[in-house]
Order: C-alpha cells, then sequence, then structure tokens
C-alpha cells in the first residue's frame, strides 16, 4: 500500500476542518461599504489587499493583523478624514470575528474519528495561537488532536522543524489542507505526503493556478475520501 | 546533588532573555501623553490597564493586542473625540515595537552558552509566535534553543502539557524566567523545577506579592549565577 509509512496526519485548520475565510471576506465587503464615500468597492478591495500584503511580514496571519490594516486602509484611503465612528466598527468586525461560532466541514467529525485510532493527528496552522485554539474548542473536535502546530508561515524550512519535533521522518507525515501553496507543495518538497481539499474561497495570497502533479499528492474533494484513500472505513 | 534529574531547561523570553516591558510603559506614557487633554496621566494608565484586562481573554498576549487595546482606549477616553491622526500614531507606535531592536541582558549569552551542551534548552513563551521568531533572531541566541514553545497561557495545564510533549516527567523539567504567576507557581504546581530571575519592571497582571517558599524553588540575582547552582561553569 503506497500509504502504509504514514503515522501522522496534518490537518491545517482554516477552511479545512471549519469555515474561515468567508469571515474575512465578509468583513473586507463590509469595510468596503464603509469607504463607498471615498473609492468604489472594487477599488477598495484591491488597496486593502495591498495594505494587508505590505503589513504581513510584520503583523503576520491572523485576525488581529487584519483590523490593524483595516483601521491603517481606512485612514489611509479616506486620506485621514474618514470619521472616528468607523475606527469604531472596524474594532468592532475584529471582535466579532474573534467570536463567531465555528462551522466545522462536512464529514470532518467522521473522518477524524475514523482516522484518531489508527494515526496521530495534529492541527497545524499558521494563524493565531489563542484563536485557533478557541476555535478547536468550540469545534468539539479537540479530543482527536494530539496537539497543536502553530508555525509563523508554512515554508518548507517549517515543515522540516516539524517533522523533526515530531521524530519521524518525511514519508511518515500527511498533510492535509486546502491552500496549495501552504498545505502541499512545500511539504512534497521535503518528501511527504500531501492531499489537497479545495474550499470554495480562497484568500488571493494563497492562490497557486498551476494543477500539482506528484506521486505523493491527492486532490480529494472532500475529507470522507480520506477514509477510503487510507483504508479506514 | 538537588538538581541531577533536570534535562530540560525552558527560558521565559521577555525581560528574562532580553528587554520587553520597557517598550510598553514607555508606549504607555506615549499613549498618555497623547491623551492629556482629555484626563490626567495616573487616571489615564488606569483606565488603560482596565481595557487591556478586558480585552485579555479576547485578544491575548503581544504587542498587536496592545495596540488594538491603545486605540480602543483612545477612542473611549475621549469619547469619541480624539483626532484622527492620534489613532495613526498609535498604530505607528505598534509598528515601532514590533521592529524594536532586541536587547539581550547581561549575563544570558555566556550562561545558554555554558548549559547548551549540557541540556535541551528550550524558550517558552506566552507571547505572539512571529513576533517572538524575529527577536530571538534579532537577539542571536537562537543556536542555542532546540525550540520555542508558544503558550496561549502559562498555566499549570499548559506546562503539564508541555513537559508530555516534550516526553519527560516534571522533576526533569526546570522553568527560568521574571514572572512568579507565569513562570514559577504553575511550574511548581506540577512538580516541577522554577527559578525566578526578578526583572526590574514587571507589568501588574504578573504580579504576585507574597514571596515564594518550595524546595523546588531558588531566587536568583541574575542569569549567571545559574552556572553555578547547576555546577556548569
Amino acid at each position: 500500500m503506497p500509504y502504509d509509512s504514514i503515522k501522522v496526519i496534518a490537518f491545517d485548520a482554516d477552511d479545512t476542518l471549519w469555515v474561515n475565510e468567508p469571515l474575512f471576506r465578509d468583513a473586507e465587503k463590509r469595510f468596503c461599504e464603509l469607504m463607498q464615500d471615498y473609492l468604489p468597492s472594487e477599488a477598495c478591495q484591491e488597496r486593502l489587499f495591498a495594505v494587508e500584503m505590505k503589513n504581513l511580514p510584520l503583523y503576520g496571519y491572523g485576525i488581529k493583523p487584519f483590523v490593524l490594516s483595516l483601521i491603517e486602509a481606512a485612514i489611509t484611503l479616506s486620506e485621514g478624514t474618514v470619521p472616528l465612528s468607523v475606527i469604531q466598527q472596524l474594532m468592532d468586525i475584529g471582535k466579532e470575528m474573534l467570536q463567531a461560532p465555528v462551522a466545522v466541514l462536512e464529514g470532518i467529525e467522521p473522518t477524524l474519528k475514523a482516522l484518531a485510532p489508527h494515526y496521530e493527528l495534529v492541527m497545524a496552522t499558521k494563524g493565531d495561537l489563542l484563536d485557533q485554539e478557541r476555535k478547536l474548542e468550540k469545534s468539539g473536535l479537540a479530543s482527536y488532536f494530539h496537539h497543536i502546530e502553530i508555525v509563523s508561515d508554512k515554508t518548507e524550512a517549517q515543515y522540516h522543524k516539524l517533522v523533526t519535533q515530531l521524530d519521524i521522518r518525511p514519508e511518515e507525515f500527511l498533510m492535509v489542507g486546502n491552500s496549495v501553496k501552504s498545505d502541499i507543495l512545500p511539504v512534497l518538497a521535503i518528501g511527504a505526503f500531501a492531499f489537497h481539499i479545495p474550499f470554495h474561497t480562497t484568500w488571493a495570497h494563497e492562490e497557486v493556478k498551476e494543477p500539482v502533479e506528484h506521486p505523493n499528492f491527492q486532490l480529494l474533494s472532500n475529507a470522507t475520501q480520506l477514509k477510503t484513500i487510507l483504508s479506514q472505513e
């Protein structure tokens, strides 16, 4: 069996275990509505994305960096004329996002349940630790995971470190996630397995256009297929 | 020897390895100067602290939560009348903090160098992962550490998890840090060792008044003493 060597399965969290990206897309939409006196929606989205990309190396990933970028963009795009009440609303949007209910994706729970007795399951995410712990708790999935791995970015070097820390060889590691850029390509590069489960919404920063072809790769349409592929039905 | 069982030494980062709290105290001072038209400095500091404490469960620890609390406090304390330029200045203070040079505390480097061949050294912090990785890199201390452990809060349960993850028994674990509340008490409670190196400035949230008395505890005046106590001079 091609996957017999796998001992640890790491799951990405946002948009792999539960819905996340739509929360950001919705917040961006609300932001651009608040900015409609200053610029049209499409230009607003582009300029906000540019602010986020500029801040990414300094702020990192997650809701708090996003809110700080919203505030910065509001001041810049309005040329310093936006009312303070808008800043307050952006802060409120951030708090709402941090407290949003967690919608677990279809098929995830039964799949984790089937895999947990046979593999060490970990959650590997580049989000914010406190926020991801809170979501894992709310999701009701915590008991299936051995532990959470938070990385500041999902690069080859970080996956190397993760595998070393788990004390396994790359061919004993499988990553499952929705981002080709973060969850698939760097994992294949270190000689591990990577299965892609696309989510309907992908952040522009995470988009990779070319299809992946690699013996250690599989494209799945949902989490339930994992059980079949790994013969754990 | 009482400390012969120790295999892993975990160091807190902020104000144990390098200067941190003064950056926050300085930012608070600048914040209250910006707020001086609305309320006197002492009241400002108290009300800011109250906003930070209210937000702590939702935002967690670190510079980004702090900046969000500064912005919220500016809006609230000015009753929605603070100029937008002040919000911009608070954002700038945050970016300055994130990019501040790292001042390694005296005695740390030679101590880590002496201990590294004999123990597994880890950095255990509740700060923000990206920010702590950046500081570790800037500090020049990265090569002494086996890995970084980020916890969302330093509780008994989190130390239990850490020890389990490190695959050691509590009596094989020593924590070194400047906060009695975060680095000492919960560590002693799980049966591990904890050495306190006080720093001259402590955040009100971390203050514990009673002196600690425990067979697994030591109060040190600086990091260099670690070498003597652990007989690694």
